[in-house]
């Protein structure tokens, strides 16, 4: 289990690979109730600057957070997010994982602080889809 | 369909409701592959601050998107997020909707421009659970 | 493997019961994207004349399809349905059945032809939650 | 909110289309326990009539019912469907569309009346797929 | 219903089969939480002995049980299993059923007995997938 | 990354925790295709010698397999399983986790070898639901 003292800033985060499929955008569609045709409709999707369906950002946010070995670590709850961009198109068959780095650390009480990861979301061939600021409130080690 | 021009900045959306359940949260550990104990695990979760599981931050933002009339709106792309925090936890059987307001328009070429909501994400009791700054990509109405 | 041949007029078929679970609502209105707030907004649905969460009339049906034993049957197409009601509200927590009777054969070619069932969906108390008929064209037994 | 004094016999709604994906024929033999072998099993679906595998009636008719823009009507109750025809299959990667028209109004009591809908099921080609007669139970606008 | 009476040494059930998706093998990763990148990961799959993704040999299994016609058995509970081996790769596309042969009945008491079921999974062309030894606890005919 | 000259026999693992829930139960159903009444027809549970509906025995396994940390070991393969037995019910509202210990190693080739987990699968109170030995086939490190 690593604490708040166990994170410094620098300290880089290489996931595993998850092949995003036609059924990640039928699933996430239908829990999310966001049927966008550039999602789930193929002929609209063809028709569209991007050619093809692509997910939702949404969807690639999510999948990135369990891509993070997120029951390794001491979590009070998620904080928030700062400046999430969606810089390029995940298509069918993309193949993403994540790439975090510690930017900040901030304590808040005794009890733990805030833990900044700068997150990259890319793509097999090395293609930015994401970038976004993820921020954990993270337990103190118990004395 | 709202374009691009359609919007006006002080323009607010009050969506329908969803009652996140215990089934949401079990679909959206699935989905995401993030199985935090706080969100799967009833014992660890009695013990936490928090007193039960609580929904996933991301959960609540995905079906927050799916509570948007996004079908409605001529959307090219999912710009990003800006400052997301959760300020409450969202626990089973809470029922949130979404409460949106324009607060930016940006043109960024003629096919369109962005449009900034300002988003609270709020339960049946007035509660705040999270706020996000949701920034779409809108196309211009064609000429 | 039971052909057109092998129906006859009047035969009944009762089946096992199922228990129409929040999940399952949750798991329907993500598939077929009807969020109607009456399924899936406990505080909408507490003020309605059902007073309390209600199962999708689409969604009985789908479960009462799957409560056939379809895969006994040799089965060309799914022809279609007559007069389908849904007689009572099905809660969260029914167990439901179908009771089918044949009520009708009509050959259509050597091919085989059209069975008629008359669906009665019941509850584990005896509430008939909604009638169908259905139409099925069956295989005549290989000569 | 449309009540049942807003509807004409006449009116006409096109919904926006949808894929139909191998994952909504698995995701649905799934929910409904429907798992009859031209549905999901490639190879016998291959020498069936169809020659490849066909999307449940039951799939399409609830995806119809998720294109409907129900959440903008004053629904009190799914009131049932006459003559529900599947007249050609569904097959993977099929986008289908809704085209319904108002066909009669049935006012019931003070509190509202059956609206019923004339229901096309539609692919992107122009293939019909199913017909079926919807009908609804709306309120009378609140006075 | 077929009792612990009915079922004799020797008796053999060859079931219908069940295309094995995409779709499935995400929907089973999520499920059980098992992301191995053999399972979901299209690039390090292609470059496993295996040249593509997997199905996870616990899918085959869960799918296997429900190829048996179980609601047909009077099971007082699964009892276990002995011998699981998993001989071949199943993989996206490959079509599996179940031939299951009764090896060993054994009375436990007045209430039923154990009857034991030597599994083969099976695809299409005849290529074994898997083995198992599955040990069902089945009641006694009620006198 | 674990390989198989990094298990020793007498490795203990003990994972996480994952509360078996109602919606799990219909899931597992759905995606397996076991109805089987004890499992999902409350009213037959009722009557049954467990009282109340029961995990799948293939759910609790598929359940225990994801809380290993597989992605954290060198896995070629996954060899098979011996002597399962379920030796409690899991019910409703458990929470379950893996103890594991390595109680074999047999080196196959340069390649590597089987490593045996003896598994039990604990609920919160201590009580055995499975008893299952896993023999995960595991890459040598690489020279």
């Amino acid at each position: 289990m690593k604490y708040f003292e166990d994170f410094e800033v620098g300290d880089v985060y290489v996931s595993r690979g998850r092949t995003i499929t036609e059924a990640d955008i039928v699933n996430f569609a239908a829990f999310s109730g966001d049927w966008y045709p550039l999602h789930v409709d193929k002929e609209y999707a063809a028709k569209s600057p991007f050619g093809e369906r692509i997910a939702h950002g949404m969807l690639v946010l999510s999948a990135a957070s369990g891509l993070m070995p997120l029951t390794d670590y001491a979590i009070v709850a998620f904080y928030g997010m700062d400046r999430v961009r969606f810089v390029g198109p995940t298509k069918i068959g993309d193949t993403i994982h994540v790439e975090a780095e510690v930017t900040e650390k901030k304590e808040k009480s005794e009890l733990g602080g805030v833990v900044t990861f700068q997150q990259k979301i890319v793509d097999h061939e090395g293609n930015e889809k994401a970038v976004a600021t993820f921020k954990i409130f993270m337990a103190s080690r118990p004395k």
